[in-house]
């Protein structure tokens, strides 16, 4: 199935027509549908005022054009009603009348073999630039191990957290998508040219914003809310306490979808901003890919067991055997009628489980009497 | 206000004759009161069948000779009735018939000049003998802060972030005390005796087992309560998956004190207990000083306030500043007309919003146009 080739022409036009998320032609697409917005604002009619602002934009406004140029370059323009359309970003359903820069984007730019609405089981990794090795360390782990398991890893493509994500995504041969604030034609940053390439080739990069359009800040703020609304959950890697995937991580909760985040160290401060999220309740404390899985899987299917530190020995002793240990010292040796009586157990009874116990390593004899092994001490 | 000397010498008796938090006796006391009790035993009366389990140690028994003993090493026996009994530890009131650790110690063996009365205003920090450098670098600062708020610092005596603590509360010249698992006369670890020495010069030393009774794994146990019930709230840095802290977190939380943990790399195995209890809701996540006061102080007296990045001078621009601001590219320069298209403003009050936002150092001009400075973007 797929829209109507005049749908997909409109949306094209409109969506060169304002900033993404701008909320009153969000609206005013809402309320009138894309088709006969647009019409209406070549046919120089005015609603809500709108036209002042976008007339300079309308001017050299090309749509069938701008598709052709597209498909040559490798890119396609998804719409609400393709099949590609990925439904997952329904969530970012408009709040009516609310001018933040939310809402659901006109359509989206797509350049890449993966096909978006195979991304029903994705993951957003995002974090800061200015990152550590740490950083980079576990957003690269967690990323390649919940691409093993066939999720898609989404990022924006900045340097830090972000490449990390997908590097580690790609190194497990997995799926991975980056999401733009600049036209999908367009490399930023420019280092990252090969990263976007490649990714173009075997994933997908997306943008709401058209082609040739430069990266701003207010892009970026809107970028964000699709990195939440194309993935399943959110794990936060190291985002200091006024980094952008805060924004993203706001996003998530406003979307009712599974937010983590991974602690680091408190001396460090790219990891502010995690913390506080984990101290807000706002996010779940994860530290490896298995709780992120748990939370982001369907229900039951990747059920996570808490470690419980290794098995001991200790555990497993009859509880005859467990009272005696109880009652051996760890530091200077006493002999077996002190810990009989400690353990309030008789003496023969005593001197069987101290053997047993000294065969399981747990206690050793020296000529003062008995005490605790190395082993059993910690 | 002291106890009677009868009281101090019964329960001096009864403290050797039994475990730290030993059920039955300690319900026994609830029930008679320690003098009653201690005669019944003393006549050879068997309570609940207690006696055939301490006639042994009851017959080596001399209180008087024991107190008498304790005075001349500097050491006191603090009961509930003396004005220096610490209150907040009547929090561990025994539970009846639960067949644990827990309830209320006979009394305290107390070396050094610190009062426990004197300890309403306490925190403990615990965690574990194998840490990194990291865990007793933030269980030393940490401790070296509060107490320089008047706050006590409790800890146990051992390697690791016990020691971190004690040492960050001294070096604040604070108030610190060492709660043992063997008597206050003793040293263990040995390679501690300077610290213990210290701690019972400068601060104090305090356990419930008799003088000369040896460190045992039970008595670890017993003593992670004592640490919960004389502190206003724990802080756990660096606990493994098993361990003793958790069973003070345990406790801490069973009082309904709060509870609280340091964060660090997820790749750090030392870490992961506290990481297990923030994932749980059993600990709140916190990352310095102020957010520990903020918990345990009275109400109001130590409010932090979040971190939320160093202020930018982004956020005192005007309205209309901070809108061209926001169309002003982060790459590729372009002309003011562009810039004034996105924005939505005239051509001249671009123009001008430029030229003030370029002596804020927040944009920058080429011969192509405008674009964020390196400082603005981050």
């Amino acid at each position: 199935m797929s829209a109507t080739h005049e749908e997909r022409l409109a949306r094209t036009a409109l969506c060169q027509l304002a900033e993404p998320g701008e909320a009153r032609i969000r609206d005013l697409v809402a309320d009138l549908g894309a088709v006969t917005l647009h019409e209406l604002l070549l046919q120089d009619r005015d609603p809500h005022g709108v036209l002042t602002d976008v007339a300079l934009r309308l001017a050299d406004n090309d749509p069938e054009r701008e598709l052709d140029r597209a498909a040559r370059l490798g890119i396609r323009f998804i719409i609400p009603g393709d099949d590609e359309w990925p439904s997952q970003i329904d969530g970012l359903e408009p709040v009516r009348g609310v001018r933040d820069r939310g809402g659901l984007p006109l359509g989206l730019w797509v350049k890449g073999p993966l096909r978006l609405n195979e991304l029903q089981d994705s993951l957003a990794v995002v974090g800061s630039r200015s990152c550590t090795t740490y950083g980079i360390d576990v957003a690269g782990q967690i990323s390649a191990e919940v691409a093993k398991t066939g999720t898609c890893v989404i990022s924006g493509a900045a340097f830090g957290i972000d490449q990390a994500a997908h590097r580690g995504a790609l190194s497990a041969s997995g799926k991975t998508v980056a999401v733009l604030a600049c036209g999908v034609d367009r490399c930023y940053p420019e280092a990252h040219a090969n990263l976007l390439n490649y990714l173009a080739e075997h994933g997908a990069v997306v943008s709401e914003v058209p082609m040739g359009w430069s990266p701003m800040r207010s892009r970026f703020l809107a970028r964000n809310r699709l990195i939440a609304g194309l993935a399943r959950g959110t794990v936060v890697v190291e985002a200091a306490a006024r980094s952008g995937a805060l924004s993203t991580a706001n996003w998530t909760t406003q979307l009712n979808r599974p937010l983590m985040a991974v602690p680091g160290p408190v001396t460090s401060e790219p990891s502010e901003g995690a913390h506080q999220l984990i101290r807000n309740g706002e996010a779940t404390l994860v530290t490896r890919s298995a709780e992120v899985l748990e939370l982001i899987k369907p229900s039951g299917e990747y059920l996570f067991e808490m470690p419980r530190g290794r098995e001991r020995r200790r555990d497993r002793l009859s509880s005859r055997d467990a009272q005696v240990l109880e009652a051996v010292p760890v530091a200077n040796p006493v002999a077996v009628d002190s810990i009989s009586r400690t353990a309030g157990v008789g003496l023969v009874e005593a001197g069987r489980a101290l053997q047993k116990l000294s065969a399981e390593g747990l206690v050793e004899q020296s000529k003062h009497g008995w005490r605790l092994t190395r082993e059993a001490r910690t």
